[in-house]
């Protein structure tokens, strides 16, 4: 029998700005002998995530910067299609990390079985994966949304503020804004995501649209952008406000120096302003039981999502750099 | 018998940029009548405080700016001399809000009657009043400080960042870094107030001296300067860290488009970091507690603190005015 063979996205180099497809290349290897406790998955759906970024420069972050060479990680779904492990069982469905056609583990790092939500399983990557529990526990934990509150949210159109900004119209807020990048997009986000409104930030009145829904001032800030959006909103904050970073993918491509400041941080003694960031894992103990409710949502019609699906992993690259040129809309997956 | 008279300061002009002494003049007017609740008490220290600035000129802060021709508030300590109010008797002594010999007041606002704790009644505007507060509620609300931390605190030769730097060490910090302006301030908080180490950012190697004093990192930054202090700190700072806004004495005299930016805002995502800011007015029921637990310090040796004493009313523009040039060093208050 032919030695059966995998695919799987390397760095070519370290990324300086924007990323480019050729910042990539697909290697082909052959699938390694599963050792004792190992086991192999099929992966059914690799995600884009604007996280992935940070890894692809040198510099610190929360997880370290890959060397060029090196396979690039990103969180995908798939099937166990053999194991030597008796914790998973060929048939078992996982949510992992790899841009790959397969992964090989032994279940240690993130790998978590999948639950039947009656859900499609690409949305463990998506609302019910990281970019969902991103929005529910930035909202709930880091936010600590009360009802009543007024919400903004960036990328409102984006799998992370879509997501946000309905948990927070179910959750109570009085009214949600949304900010998003182009006419369709906004009205996606208005009429279908049931946003109070969204801004088009490209918009050529775009500050005058944002000072008038400013105006009442917003207790809960979500921002995925960047620095830009959060200095902007600053001045807006209610007394007792809190700006939760969840992204910024605005500022991913750019040097720590050339940055956007924050100007505005007067407003943090004079309203008492809280800002504080977000990696999700740290919530992981409580991943199954808001994923089991943000499926009970959409099952219910209550909460709803966008996916845009790439074919193939050679299409990862192309799908992944979108993320920064304003091109993805709702949650870019990959079918392998 | 002839009307008695008393001065206040008032503000000559709104301040752009630094202040000056000439912002401020002294008036002199008849003590008013008392009406029917009110009470008449003669000052005996009045307080020099940063954040008085940012009510003289026209911009929102978590109190309006003063109009030209108003009197400034500032903290006070006196006595009542004279009254029509039955909770006020002759003798008593208060903590008020006033530049000025004497206060008027029916007892609303700012009026906390002072307690007999053995120490010497200026303290009431200083380690026991809001600089004192605004360390302890900052340290022990925001920071959440735990024994075991690693502290960094600016102007740590001030009234706030020396109490905070203390008490730090008294709630067991692992070390207290101290940064201040000057071999003199910085041998004081080392040497007197019992610092681990503290920085002059006055030296031609202070960053040098920074990056390997910051290089084990900074579980609470106790930030009473402004952004470009904070910025130098960010990257500096640990998993979880807490950056308390407590004043921004570097930046009240700028315009917000001209204040140094904070550009390492991927520190946030990266440490999960929080930045919070205080009004220390929001913790009053919470004061009586703490200043005896400061004066029980104090009256143990276990807490130092500096004053420089300024003499007559008119000496407080120019006392004022050298908070924000560096020329102060520990608490300034006026004898009235």
């Amino acid at each position: 029998m032919a030695t059966a063979e995998m695919e799987r996205i390397v760095l070519v180099r370290h990324i300086d700005g924007a990323p480019s497809p050729d910042d990539f290349r697909v290697e082909r290897l052959p699938i390694p002998e599963l050792a004792e406790g190992q086991f192999l998955a099929r992966n059914h759906y690799v995600s884009c995530d604007p996280g992935t970024r940070s890894r692809l420069s040198p510099g610190a972050s929360y997880a370290p910067p890959l060397a060029p060479g090196a396979p690039v990680d990103g969180f995908c779904v798939g099937e166990v299609i053999a194991s030597r492990n008796e914790r998973f069982a060929v048939g078992e469905r996982l949510a992992m990390s790899g841009w790959a056609s397969h992964v090989v583990s032994n279940g240690r790092g993130y790998c978590v079985k999948l639950p039947d939500l009656g859900v499609p399983e690409s949305l463990f990557i998506g609302v019910l994966g990281i970019p969902g529990m991103t929005s529910w526990f930035g909202l709930k934990r880091v936010a600590a949304l009360q009802a009543g509150e007024r919400v903004l949210v960036t990328s409102a159109a984006g799998p992370v503020g879509a997501t946000a900004g309905q948990l927070a119209r179910l959750w109570g807020a009085s009214e949600v804004i949304g900010i998003a990048g182009g006419a369709d997009k906004c009205a996606w986000v208005k009429d279908v995501a049931g946003f109070t409104a969204c801004l088009d930030y490209k918009a050529p009145d775009f500050e005058a649209q944002f000072a008038a829904l400013a105006a009442p001032g917003f207790d809960v800030m979500f921002d995925n952008v960047g620095n830009a959006m959060i200095d902007r909103a600053l001045p807006h904050m209610k007394l007792r406000g809190r700006i939760v970073v969840s992204g910024q993918v605005a500022d991913y491509n750019t040097p720590v120096d050339q940055v956007p400041g924050l100007k505005h941080t007067r407003e943090f003694i004079a309203k008492r302003l809280r800002m504080e960031g977000l990696v999700v894992f740290d919530d992981l103990p409580g991943f199954a039981a808001a994923q089991a409710e943000l499926a009970a949502l959409i099952r219910a019609g209550q909460l709803v999502y966008r996916e845009e699906v790439f074919e193939g992993l050679a299409s990862l690259p192309e799908a992944f750099c979108g993320l920064f040129t304003g091109a993805s809309f709702g949650r870019r997956v990959v079918r392998v």
